[in-house]
C-alpha cells in the first residue's frame, strides 16, 4: 500500500466532522488502495466525546484507515499534514451580532493558521467553519503557508444551487453544469444564474421562469441552511460535510473540460476584488491540489449589483478583524 | 446508467439511518454507475425531520441519486426493493424489561414482515434493529419471502472484534480474518477465539496472552456499545450503519476465498441450533445475495458452554413472542 495521505480534521467531535470522517476513512475518497491518517483536533471538553468517536471508527474496521491521533495542540494536529478540514468554529450564542461571532472565532484561526506552519509542504487547507470565508483569511495572514494553499467552502451553496436546478428543469443533477456561488458563505452569496448551464444551455433558456430563477432560486439557496433546520430540528450536517469532501476532491481531481466548480479563495483583484479577500470564485484544478480563477464571464447590472452587495459584506468582515490580520 | 436499485430503509430520520443514507446515495456502496432510488419509512411524529433528511440527501447532488420517496406505510416503502434494510426499532424505555422490549418490538415487525411481500422477487432483508434477531424471527415468520432472504446484523461485533485483535497484534485488520459472532446481537454473542487467523494463523498462536483472548477480549466486544456510550454520551451510529453496509457487500460481493463473514440467519439445524432460529454464524456468498454456513468448525468444551448459553438466550427470545409468529 501507498503511503498514508495524512488529513487533519478540527472540530472532530461535532456533527459535521462526524459526517466527515468514516467517509474519509473508509475509503470512499481517495481510494481503496491509499491509507488515511486521521489527526482529530478539539477542545478539551469534547475530547471525552472525540474518545467515544475514535472508538466508533476503530469499530468499522476499515482496511484503508493507517491511524488516529488526536490532540487539543493544534501543531501537534497540523504536524505532517497534507490535508487539513477546518470544521471547528464557535456557533453564535444568545443575543450575539455577526460582528461579535466574527471576533470570537478570529482567535482560533490565528492560532491554526500559525500552527499549519508545520504541515506537510503540498498542504492544502479547507476552512469550512463559519463564517469561513474571514476565518480563512485570518488563518492564511498569519500563516507561512503560501495564499494559494487556503481555500473557504462555497460547495453546500452549489450543491444547493444545483440540485434545485435539476427538479426545476427535470433534469439530472450531473446536466447542471458551471455553477458559480459568488463571494461569501453567508446569506449575501451570489448564485449566478446567468451563467449557469442546463444540458449544455444557458439555464435562462431551459427555464422559461426568469422571475422564479432571479427571485425564489436565489433566495432558496440563500435560506436553505435556515429551512433545514426549521425541518431537521438540527443544522445541516451531512451535507456539509458531503460538500467539503466534494471541495476537497474537486481540488484533487481535474475538472471536467469546459465545467468549473465553486470555492472561495484568495483574490488577485479578479473580478474586481479587493486582492487578498477570501471570494468564491469559479475555478478549475488541473487536480494536483492547485487552482484558476475562471476569467471574463459576463454579468449583467442586476448581477453586478448582487455581486457588489457581498463584495462589500466581505470588506466588512475584514474591517472586523482587521487586527488579527 | 443502469436502471436503479431500490433501497428501503425503515427508522429513517434516525442516527443509524443519517449514517446509512449518504454513504448509498453517493455510489460508495453500489459503484459509480449504478443509480440509487432510497424508499424511506418513518413513524408519522418523525415524518418532519425525515423531510429535512431528504433535503439534505438532495443538498448533496449525488449523481448516483436516482430519487426518494417517503412515507410511514411500510408497503409503500417495501414496493418493489431490492434490499430492505430495516432499523428502526423501540428504544428501551425506563424501568423497562428485556422481555418488554421485545415484546414491544414484535408488531412492527409483523407488520414488515408482511408487508416485504411488496418487493421485488431478488429482496434481501437486513435486520439491524435491536433485538435484531428476534425481530428478523418474527418479520421472517410472518412474510411469503423465503426464509433465506433475511438476514440480522452480527457485523458490528465482528468489526469490533477484528479490530480489537488487530491492535492487540499490532497486525492490520486485514490480517484478522475468519472471526465468528455466533448467537445473538446481545451481551451474552460469543466471539470467537478459536477459530479466528491473524496472518493466516491461529490468533491463540499469535497471541500469547490466551487468558485476555478468553476473558477480556470476549468482554470487550461484549460490551462495547454501553462503552461507546459512556465515551460519546450517544449510542453507536455511524459504525453501526457502517457494519450494516459491510453486511449489505458481503452479501453482494464474493467472500474472499477461505475466509468467512458474521450475519444471523434462518438455522437449518447447524451446530445443533434449532430450525429457523435467526442465528449468528460463519457464512459464505458468491456476491448474488445468496449464503451458505459454513460447517464443521470445531470448538472446545469451554467454547461450546459459550455457545449453548447464547442458543438458550434466543430460545428464550422466541418464547416471548411466540404468539407473533
Amino acid at each position: 500500500m501507498a503511503n498514508p495521505i495524512r488529513v487533519a480534521v478540527t472540530g472532530a467531535a461535532g456533527n459535521i466532522s462526524y459526517s466527515i470522517l468514516f467517509r474519509l476513512a473508509s475509503g470512499a475518497i481517495f481510494g481503496p488502495d491509499r491509507p488515511v491518517h486521521l489527526k482529530l483536533l478539539e477542545i478539551p471538553p469534547a475530547m471525552k466525546a472525540l474518545n467515544g468517536v475514535v472508538m466508533e471508527l476503530n469499530d468499522c474496521a476499515f482496511p484503508t484507515l493507517a491511524g488516529i491521533d488526536i490532540t487539543d495542540k493544534a501543531e501537534t494536529a497540523f504536524d505532517g499534514v497534507n490535508w487539513a478540514i477546518l470544521v471547528g468554529s464557535k456557533p453564535r450564542g444568545p443575543g450575539m451580532e455577526r460582528g461579535d461571532l466574527i471576533r470570537e472565532n478570529g482567535p482560533i484561526f490565528v492560532g491554526q493558521g500559525k500552527a499549519l506552519n508545520k504541515a506537510a509542504s503540498d498542504v492544502r487547507c479547507i476552512v469550512v467553519g463559519n463564517p469561513c470565508n474571514t476565518n480563512c483569511l485570518i488563518a492564511m495572514k498569519n500563516s507561512d503557508v503560501g495564499n494559494d494553499r487556503f481555500s473557504a467552502m462555497m460547495r453546500l451553496d452549489q450543491n444547493r444551487a444545483q440540485s434545485l436546478l435539476a427538479e426545476k428543469s427535470g433534469r439530472t443533477v450531473k446536466e447542471v453544469t458551471n455553477m458559480v456561488i459568488w463571494g461569501n458563505h453567508s446569506n449575501n452569496q451570489y448564485p449566478d444564474c446567468e451563467n449557469v448551464r442546463i444540458g449544455g444551455k444557458p439555464a435562462t433558456e431551459v427555464i422559461g421562469d426568469k422571475e422564479w430563477l432571479l427571485g425564489d432560486f436565489i433566495k432558496t439557496v440563500q435560506n436553505r441552511g435556515a429551512d433545514v433546520i426549521k425541518a431537521r430540528g438540527a443544522s445541516s450536517a451531512a451535507s456539509a460535510a458531503n460538500a467539503a469532501l466534494d471541495h476537497l476532491l474537486s481540488l484533487a481531481r481535474p475538472t471536467a473540460a469546459g465545467d468549473w466548480f465553486s470555492a472561495a479563495v484568495c483574490s488577485d483583484g479578479q473580478y474586481g476584488v479587493d486582492k487578498e479577500l477570501i471570494f468564491g470564485y469559479p475555478l478549475t484544478s488541473p487536480g494536483d491540489g492547485t487552482w484558476k480563477v475562471v476569467e471574463g464571464l459576463p454579468m449583467s447590472d442586476w448581477a453586478k449589483g448582487k455581486f457588489e452587495k457581498v463584495l462589500n459584506e466581505l470588506r466588512e468582515e475584514r474591517e472586523f478583524v482587521k487586527g488579527l490580520l
